[in-house]
């Protein structure tokens, strides 16, 4: 009987005629990516072991063992001499063949009261909300970065863009703070995500709960649940926080793909706004002058591999019957990999900013092509009495006539103004500066830079509570 | 100047020499979907121009005006006898000739101190708003009648399977309380998508914000919103909002298919747990006898409609510069979609939960098969001092002679079952009928119908408050 | 019995003891989208009644009944004088139920042999068939009309981007020809898509094929299909066509996403390669200076949807069990719409690569920025003996040189270029022009003009066919 | 200068300031994944260099070490012993610096004419070409498994389902043989991506061709691809092989899934239509009782994966412009894991159809539940003169009456039929057996054992082609 786990299949070969087939075994085996989980399936295991004891289903004594076996497991794997074995499918397994290798009888008696099904649902919690941890500090890191840069240029003027087309005059500052807001709600998701997540599965056993006498809200105290997974067959086989993490992280990686078109646009020499760099960077193998934005294209090729993974893990939802499926092992190596992404894609984005040079000329220049300041012109008119429509119309003919004089509108002569409406006066060409434009929009939201040094304050502030 | 709507193309006319292409004018319209949004417009519109005039930069006699002209639009629409015009491109043209039709010049001043990039950001989330709350509204419903049918059932016994296969008895009670389980979490995360969807765009104008001395604070307040987007660019490109809904519309969707395949197979001839009311079925063109559920099978295949329209907004997003882009009009279908598949999926479902007619003869059966408690076997013999590996070893020793001999646990001989282990006594048949099994998971999330019945009232009182 | 059809509930209803509620018959009718489907549906249904009579199934004063009845159904549907009930669930037995009341009982013998099941998969494949044809002529066009944009530019220079780095000279024509290659793999995808939706499932019935003596090869020749299915419970639940055609689909979308990249970019001002023709174009509501170009950003947008629909099949078929069921009428909508989709897409291109304006003095201007013949400098020096990989050392030199000096690589000096390799002589000046730079890459595949109208010529030729 | 491969950075050092950040390093590698491409990245090599030789771009001398040295490299490799760098960052300059180690200023020259931008999409092409290869040799070895049993199962009757109701009696190897048809389309899909997967890119060069005199189509002829791609700007950024081969791969997987859910159903106690061999199957760490369909559960939960990575690489290319982004580096990882879960799960599914057993019994007994011959019933009626439609209508009333009676079809009385229909006479019993019903489906594509050995027949002739 000691020899139970000795080939996976033992586990349970007393009902089977025969052995596993070697390709099932390796098809079915899930140890070589869910030896990750193991810090946090003896963390599990330990918490069930202690509420086990306190309950009186199993001895002190072998609560006591099952703790100095598993202190040495764990010193194992840190060490790197622990042995897995394929043979014994998961980490779960694994562990625990080690364990009664190690502890005998007491080892076995772990198992009391739980299941693979809970087990497996409830290390991933952990797991999982670890992640969430760091991913929380990265976001702030990277947000902070972000602030920093755009404090240095909440002066800096660049045109502001809709459909690539020169709309308004910005400031790089203000450019910079709306990623700073997609960045702050995805932090709030991934707090809100953190509390679907945090909930105990364990107790659930296979799936309708056990016959033994266990205190399920101990257990949840001990590895810091907020709450109790409330139905046995729902907490066995429910994946939607992996989900609901996946999706989160689905829009991070989209907000890092929008920053990064916009990174390797502004460097591209035609627009030259920026320069990374160069440790951010690579050359060509052919190209000998080459220095190549790499990380934020890669990121951005990144986004399809997380939006990918969503998508897989909603069709393995899809249409499964309670309770707990095979399938359900399929979770884990696209969350595994989402976590690995975005943790490193935040990781070098918090450190990118800071290599990030902006060149001021070439914003101000580019602001100066296209008519920037065109509604303002129209802003103007309203405020002198014409509707704002009529305004839009003739301002619509005065952009016409400088796209034909090749001028822009702060060029022409108040003579010519005059022309598309006589309500322009000598303080229009106040107006039509890059500088006054800016200042003028001086709202909460704004992009004045008065306005952008309140939003910078304002989320400090919150970064620092 | 009065015909400046009179086409679309001439709306910007002025800059342009030649008219939008017949071709282009259809290609790009969204009048015939957006029209939809009418009342959130209007709604937006006359919070803005309550604004306006508050701060002085329309008058109050503008202000009623457009006031009176937006009722009187308002009753053309909800009467069917407004005009829609392809050439006006979208509802928000649409709706402000017509005001300017009507009031003249007050209506052509409504669109000061705003554009349409903040314009229709604002009535996508007063729409959205509204459909969360209607989708809460229906999850609780369809909750309730799931508490319903599990109340009815809380002692009726059907097989828990785990891979399709007989894990151990639990109730239907239990069962349907997975489920609400489930929309309980969906509930939730509509919740927390609602509070982000509840911001304010406007006052973004195009990109930048605007020169007027608007009040963003108070037009929230006007409208119920609990905050204001505090970045110009971001409030006018983000649609993060309408991908986390989806997302979380996705999840329910999932929840669907996954109770549409257990009635679709609980349906089965072979199974026949249930009978689902002929209202909710339909019949074949060929062959006379069918009795199809057709609605579950609908719903399960719209989830992927649903799941498909959450990828499209995600790769919609994918790498769009800052700030608005024509690619975002593609957000409207998909969210749309989405809203009408989940409510008429959810109202659907909540009016079927209360048509489903349990078998239970067939259910108890079904339990009978499959060794249903060689758990409850294990946990005996643990109780007796045995070690769980151990334990789980001597009873599938015990289910395989079952096999052979096939026959049931609970009809074996004590002798023939102390053959597997000595420690088995008399009191092992109590243990071995459906009922015991069932009594004994009596925890938090068990299946006994003890705790069924608790967790029925606590739902209740959740949903009361 | 002639009320058969009066509620499309009593179709069936001799077996049911209530009537489809209300919300269940909007929910699963499809009338409202498969309509489109009528000229199908009677197509099929005439081939199918030839055959039945040529089979002595039915008299030939039934089949002469069918058709004159389907004639005239065919003119009311034209003439949208044809009542669509909603009670009649879908295209079919509105249809039949129409035929039905004019030509009496030859209409009720139409339905001999076959089931909607089997009728519903011919009608969509006949559809897809068509929307393939009509496809593959506008693929042709689009690319007719972007070789004639190739042709006029064949020599014009601009610069080629990896990583949106300068990286070697190109012609504008050489540019275009890449989309050439990707819209001619498409049409080659959808060409063997072809052949897979061009197989007849009509005589499979229900699932298992029918007992009347039906010949299916003579329907599949009245109807130019070039098989049959040959398993009848594949034939009623095979949608891989429609699986295989909208990824054909997505692929075509996605390739149009990227020109349209191309397209946006090239047309922000500080790029100012092209300009798009005004009637493609739409200005802003605020911003009176705006030009967009909003169709290449709308159909970029209209890439996620389509890719959208591809997930929700995908996932609609997942899982699914043999044969027929319900799920499957959720293939409708997303095909439907990817079609619409596609061919207004491909349509509006054509139409606008008419449109595209080339800006060559700024694309030579950018070309001359970056370094562009810096790997005609490394492989002058190969030429002169140097291995490649040293001679890629030597020229990153010397760009750095030119970095440092603000110049170009053909400003340099003899002398200045001898100082990062002594191979360098006077003849070196030819390679670093751009025209020389073009002109050298002239092999099969190659920018050089000479090769760029010889490509022109060979898919001239591939399109004449 | 020899160093220069000995960080990855010097590949392109002298024209930078700065080195790559380790994290960059990390982050940007692939060598980790990409190193399987290796014995394509040498074939590719060869043939480069046997064609640099032909046109005297090199020495023969050169060629010759080259050889040499790629034929250690290759021995390095298949021993395990060769050391991957990951400072070299990718499969490519890890083989380009060993050999350069090994033959001097040979292995130097090896890179003139090309870049690593050919050069990869050459690599992947090859070893995309090799893996189509494989799976076809699989979906013909699984297609054969089911081959035979469908033969040893071509009179085994079973009830066949449309919407999980039974509807008319068919046989297992007709349902079989339904399989056999959809990888049969699969291998279609895979041959015609197949021709698109085999176009020779090199030559291509960084994204322009190259300016050595080089000859593609003899590259393209010792590589064995059947044309050469026909644009450089195409040929470098083109990944539609991938997202084809991977779009026809989901197909497969969808496949999987759907026979998947029907062997775990059919394997549900309820059901018991078949038995899977305990090799495939394992049991559970609680439930002693458990054998659990593990594998094709798993196979079904795989295809949200491959799907997942097919959107991912959608995603990937949406928008990109040419040619050319390190984007395209995440092409790899979805395609590799694409290749790896379908080798793996057809060569399971090959194997396992072998080990399963079927129950005739309950199948029968299954067909005899349902009225599965009521349409044989209407079509008897039909035969008899009834319109279609009345003779539909008639039964459902037999089928309702049974229903009340709670009997089977046959087992009324001929005077009992006759109440519904006059025209019923003795010989209706014949017609309303299991296999009266299904030898008269005897057409192609039926269900009759005739049809179906003849069936079998012509794809053994097809695979045997």
């Amino acid at each position: 009987m000691t020899d139970q786990f000795s080939k996976k299949a033992e586990a349970w070969s007393a009902r089977f005629t025969e052995p596993v087939s070697d390709l099932v075994k390796r098809y079915t085996a899930s140890v070589f990516f869910d030896k990750r989980l193991a810090p946090y399936d003896i963390q599990g295991s330990l918490a069930h072991a202690e509420m086990l004891a306190a309950q009186g289903i199993i001895s002190e004594q072998d609560r006591a063992e099952i703790e100095r076996g598993m202190a040495q497991i764990k010193g194992e794997i840190e060490a790197g001499s622990f042995e897995w074995l394929l043979d014994l499918e998961d980490v779960h397994l694994n562990i625990e063949k080690r364990l009664t290798e190690l502890v005998g009888d007491a080892g076995k008696r772990l198992h009391t009261g739980r299941s693979r099904n809970d087990q497996v649902a409830t290390d991933i919690r952990l797991y999982v909300r670890a992640a969430i941890d760091d991913i929380l500090g990265l976001l702030a890191a990277l947000r902070g970065a972000l602030l920093d840069l755009a404090e240095r240029h909440a002066d800096t003027i660049m045109p502001g863009f809709t459909h690539l087309q020169v709309a308004q005059p910005i400031t790089f500052g203000h450019h910079m703070l709306a990623y700073v807001e997609m960045f702050g709600r995805d932090a709030e998701r991934m707090r809100d995500a953190r509390r679907r997540v945090n909930r105990l599965p364990l107790g659930a056993a296979a799936l309708a709960g056990t016959t033994f006498p266990i205190d399920r809200l101990r257990v949840a105290r001990t590895l810091g649940f907020e709450d109790v997974c409330h139905n046995s067959l729902d907490a066995v086989s429910d994946r939607d926080f992996a989900i609901e993490f996946t999706a989160a992280a689905a829009l991070v990686m989209v907000h890092v793909s929008r920053f990064s078109e916009e990174l390797v646009m502004w460097m591209s020499p035609r627009i030259g706004f920026i320069d990374i760099a160069d440790r951010f960077c690579t050359g060509s193998s052919i190209m000998p002058q080459k220095k190549n934005p790499d990380v934020p294209e890669l990121a951005r090729g990144k986004t399809g591999r997380v939006v990918g993974h969503l998508n897989g893990l909603l069709m393995l939802m899809k249409g499964q019957p309670l309770a707990y499926n095979k399938d359900n092992q399929e979770d884990k190596e696209p969350l595994f990999d989402t976590i690995d992404t975005l943790t490193d894609t935040l990781r070098i984005f918090a450190d990118m900013a800071g290599g990030i040079t902006v060149k001021a000329g070439n914003m101000r220049a580019a602001a100066l092509q296209g008519y920037a300041t065109a509604t303002d012109l129209a802003d103007y008119l309203v405020k002198k009495g014409l509707p704002f429509r009529d305004a839009h119309e003739a301002v619509a003919h005065a952009v016409r006539a400088c796209d034909d004089a090749q001028c822009d509108l702060a060029e022409m002569s108040l003579e010519q103004l005059r022309a598309f409406s006589p309500l322009i006066e000598q303080d229009v060409f106040a107006v039509l500066t890059l500088e006054g434009s800016v200042a003028a929009r001086d709202h909460v939201g704004g992009t004045a830079p008065n306005q952008v040094r309140q939003a910078i304050a304002r989320v400090r502030q919150q970064l620092a509570e």
